[in-house]
C-alpha cells in the first residue's frame, strides 16, 4: 500500500475542500451571518493540515488498482467528516452523527435530510448543503485531477473507482483532459440552468441553490415543502434539467462533435423509453386526483424525473398516489440514471447489459450448438462486462438486504425500511411511508443512521471501494 | 420440434393422472361422497384420451434440449388443467380459474388457496388437494420416467428441466434408476412421517393429508386455522419433517451409503446455519409475545421451517410479529430450500455459488494478476455454474418485477403485492398483509390470479421452461 500517495491526495483534498467552503463563507458575508467564523475556522484547519500533507512529495507515485479503491473511499470519508464540521460547530445541527448524515447525503447527492425544517437554517448553511451536491455529483477526485498534477497514467484507477457506471471510457487519450472536458460540460449546463431560473423569476440565491441541487441530482431544497410551492413553469424547468443531468455527459461531448448517432446509444434510447413509459403510466393512473391532464402530466413528469435522476425533489406527496404509480416509482429507484451522469441508482447501462446477456443465454439454451452474436451499440457483448455487472448486482443485493435487516431491528414498517435503504443506496433521497417526500430521516436511531451513511457512500462509489475497504486482504502486503 | 414425442409423453401423463385420481376416488368411496362420480368421469376421459395418444409410437424418440423444456412446461399445464376438473365439475370450486389456481398451487407445492374456508370441502376433495402436493413435489415426469420406458439417454433433458436446483447430478449412471432411488427415499420418508403422526394421535385421514402436504412442501391444510389448533407435539413433528424434506434427497442416499462427509456438503451446512440463525433471531424477537421461551421457540421453529422449506403451514399469524422477524421471514422466502429437495425458492446452493463467485471477483479486483482458486465442496468453482446462476437471478428479477407491476394495477398495498408474488414464484403459499397466513388469495381479480398461476408454474419449473414456451425462436424450425 502506497501510504505516501494516500497522504498526498488526502492533503490536496483538504485544500480543495477549504476552497469549496469559500462559497458558503461568501454567502455568510453577503447576508452578514455569524456562522462565517465557523467556516473560516474549518477552512484554516484544512489549509494548514492539507498543506503539511502535500508538502513532502511521496517517494513513489505508482498506484495499483487496490490503492485506487482505497484512496477514493478514504477521500470520501474524510471529505464528509470535515464537511460536517460547520453544521456541527455552529450548532445548526447539534449532533455530529446527524451533521455527518446530512453531509454524506449532500456529497453523495442523496438528498435525504435529518432536518425536520430547513427554512430556519442560515443561508450560508443552505448554500453549503446544496453546494455539497454539486461537488459530489461529478466526483471530487476527478475535479482535483483536472487541476493538480498527479502521477501519470495511473489516474485512471481513481477515475474508474469514482465515476458512476459499469465502464469508464476516456473521451480523449489523457485522463486529465477528459476530466476537464466533463467538468466544462457540467459547469456549462449548471450555468444555463441558473440563467433559465433567473429569467423565470427566481432570486439569485434560490436559483443558485436549485441549480447546484439539480446538477448534482441531489435533492436538498431550501423550502420545507421541497418544490410544491414553486410556480408551474419553474417546476417544468427543473424537470427538464433533472433529466438532462441524468444523461451520460459523454453524450453531450459526442453531440458537440456532431456524432449524433453515437450519442443516442443503446443506454440513452432505453433511458428515454423508460422515462416516457413511466410518465405515461403514472399520468393516467393519477389523472383522477388532479383537475386536468396537463396538471397530472406535470406532477407525473416531475416525480419520474426526480426519481430516475435520483434527485429527490417533490411537487406532490407521491406517497399518497395509487399503488401502481408507487410501484413504478420504486422500480425507477432501482434503475437510476445513465452511467457517466451525476445520477445514482444501478444505472440504465447495467440493465441493458443484463438483458442482452440474458437474451444470449436463453438463445444458447434452445440452440446449444448455435453461436448467436449479441451486440450492444454494434459492438459484440463483452463477457467481462456481463460478468462484472452480474457481480455488481449480487453485491448490491448483499448490501441492500443486510442493511434492511439491520434497520429492521428498530421495528418500523417494512416499506419504510425497504425504501429508506433503497433511497440511501441509490442516492435518491425520499422513499415511501415514514421516509416519504414530505417526511425526513430524523426519527431513525443513530445506529440506523450509520448504516444509511454507509449505504449512501457505498451507493455513490458503486459498492466496491467501500466493500474493499473492509476486506482484510486489501490491507495485507 | 418432435411433436410425436410430445404427444406420446402427454398421453402417458394423462394415464398417470387418472391413476393418481384413484386415491381421492377411494376416499370418496370410503366416506360415501357423491363427488366420486366426477373423479370417475375425469379418470375415464384421461384414460381414453391418453390411451389414444400413446397408442401410436412416435417416429423418432430423439429429444433435444428445447424439446425437454417444452415437454416439461406443457405437461405441467395439461396436468393442472385436467387436475382442476374435479373441483370445478363437482361445484366445490364454482369458477374454473379459481379451480385452476388451486390445482396449480397444489401441483407446484405452493399451497396458496383461493378458498376462504376449507373445512366445508368433501374429504375426497381435501385428499386430492393434498395429494397434488405430493405428486408435484418430486416431479411428475420424473415419476413417469421411473416406470415408463421412454427414449434412452435423452431423459436427462426432462429431468434437468423438471428438477429443482442449479444442476442435476445423476446418483447412478442410468436416469431411470436415479429416479427410482429418489422416489423410494421420498416414499419412505413420507411413510415414516405418516406413522409418526398416527402414533402421535392423529386420525389416518388427517395424518395422510398432513404427510402429503409436508412431503411435497406444499402447505394445503384441512383446518381453517392451518396448524394452530393441533397439539404442540404434532407441531414439532411437522417442523422436523418440513426441514427434512427441504434437504437434497441425494444427501440421504449418500448417508445410506455411509458417505457422511459428502452428505454434509456446503449447501447442507449453509442451510442448517441459516435455519439455526433464523430460529435464534426470531425466538428472541418474539419472546415478549409468548408465555415461555419454549413456546416462542416452537412457534419460531415452525415458522422458519415452514417458510424456508416453502411449505407454508402456520401455527401463529406471523403477520403480527415484529418487523425484524417479518424481515427475516421475507429473506427466507427468497432463499428457499436446498436443490434437489421438494422445496421451492431460489435454493441455497445458488446463493452458495453466488457468494463464492463474488469472493473470487473481489479478490481479482485487489490483485488483478493473482489467480485465486475458489472451491465449492473441494471442487473448483465452475464458471458455467456461476454464469447460469447469474442468468437465473436476472430472470427471477424480471419475472418478479413484471408480476408485481401487473398485480399493482389492482391497487392493493405494496406489501401484499410484493409478498403475494414472492409467495407464488417461490411456491411458499402465504405472504404478509392481505395474503398473510390467516388470509387467502380469493380477493384477487382473475387477471391477477392468472399472473400468479404463471408465477407458480414458472417458479416450480425454475423459470426457463415457462419463459422459453413464450419465446418465438423455440417454435421456429
Amino acid at each position: 500500500m502506497n501510504y505516501g500517495m494516500i497522504k498526498n491526495i488526502t492533503g490536496w483534498l483538504l485544500i480543495f475542500e477549504a476552497l469549496f467552503m469559500a462559497l458558503p463563507a461568501a454567502v455568510a458575508v453577503i447576508y452578514r451571518e455569524s456562522q462565517l467564523w465557523y467556516f473560516l475556522m474549518v477552512m484554516a484547519g484544512c489549509l494548514l493540515l492539507g498543506g503539511l500533507m502535500v508538502f513532502r512529495k511521496p517517494k513513489s507515485t505508482t498506484l495499483y488498482a487496490k490503492e485506487g479503491f482505497v484512496i477514493v473511499s478514504l477521500s470520501w470519508i474524510v471529505l464528509s467528516l470535515v464537511g460536517a464540521l460547520p453544521f456541527f460547530l455552529s450548532g445548526s445541527i447539534p449532533n455530529y452523527i446527524d451533521a455527518l448524515f446530512e453531509t454524506v447525503s449532500g456529497f453523495t447527492t442523496t438528498g435525504a435530510s435529518i432536518l425536520t425544517a430547513v427554512e430556519p437554517l442560515p443561508k450560508c448553511m443552505l448554500m453549503w448543503r446544496s453546494f455539497t451536491h454539486w461537488v459530489g455529483g461529478m466526483g471530487v477526485l476527478v475535479f482535483i485531477m483536472a487541476f493538480v498534477p498527479l502521477s501519470g497514467g495511473r489516474n485512471l484507477h481513481i477515475m474508474r473507482a469514482e465515476s458512476p457506471g459499469p465502464s469508464v471510457s476516456k473521451l480523449v487519450p489523457r485522463v486529465k483532459t477528459t476530466a476537464l472536458i466533463l467538468y466544462s460540460i457540467y459547469l456549462t449546463l449548471t450555468f444555463v440552468m441558473f440563467v433559465a431560473l433567473l429569467i423565470s423569476g427566481m432570486t439569485a440565491f434560490d436559483a443558485l441553490n436549485t441549480s447546484f441541487s439539480t446538477a448534482g441530482t441531489g435533492g436538498f431544497g431550501f423550502r420545507n415543502d421541497s418544490f410544491a410551492s414553486f410556480p408551474a413553469h419553474q417546476q417544468i424547468i427543473v424537470t427538464v434539467f433533472m433529466l438532462l443531468f441524468s444523461v451520460n455527459f459523454s453524450c453531450y461531448y459526442l453531440i458537440l462533435l456532431g456524432k449524433l448517432k453515437d450519442a443516442f446509444n443503446a443506454e440513452l434510447r432505453t433511458f428515454l423509453l423508460i422515462v416516457a413509459a413511466a410518465i405515461g403510466i403514472i399520468t393516467v393512473n393519477i389523472s383522477h386526483m388532479y383537475g386536468s391532464v396537463s396538471e397530472s402530466l406535470r406532477h407525473s413528469a416531475f416525480a419520474v424525473g426526480s426519481i430516475i435522476s435520483t434527485t429527490g425533489f417533490a411537487t406532490e406527496d407521491f406517497n399518497l398516489w395509487p399503488t401502481l404509480s408507487k410501484s413504478v416509482l420504486v422500480l425507477l429507484m432501482f434503475i437510476g440514471a445513465c452511467a457517466g451522469s451525476t445520477g445514482g441508482g444501478i444505472k440504465v447501462s447495467r440493465f441493458v447489459i443484463l438483458f442482452k446477456g440474458l437474451r444470449r443465454e436463453l438463445g444458447a439454451m434452445i440452440h446449444p450448438h448455435r453461436v448467436k452474436k449479441v451486440t450492444v451499440d454494434k459492438r459484440p457483448l463483452d463477457d467481462d462486462a456481463v460478468r462484472s455487472v452480474n457481480v455488481y448486482m449480487v453485491c448490491f443485493l448483499l448490501v441492500f438486504v443486510s442493511s434492511i435487516a439491520l434497520i429492521s431491528i428498530e421495528g418500523h414498517d417494512l416499506i419504510t425500511n425497504f425504501t429508506a435503504v433503497l433511497a440511501a443506496i441509490n442516492n435518491i433521497g425520499p422513499g415511501l411511508e415514514l421516509v416519504g417526500p414530505t417526511q425526513n430521516f430524523a426519527f431513525f436511531s443513530y445506529p440506523s443512521k450509520l448504516v444509511l451513511i454507509f449505504d449512501m457512500l457505498a451507493g455513490r462509489l458503486e459498492l466496491f471501494p467501500m466493500l474493499l475497504l473492509f476486506n482484510p486482504s486489501t490491507w495485507r502486503k
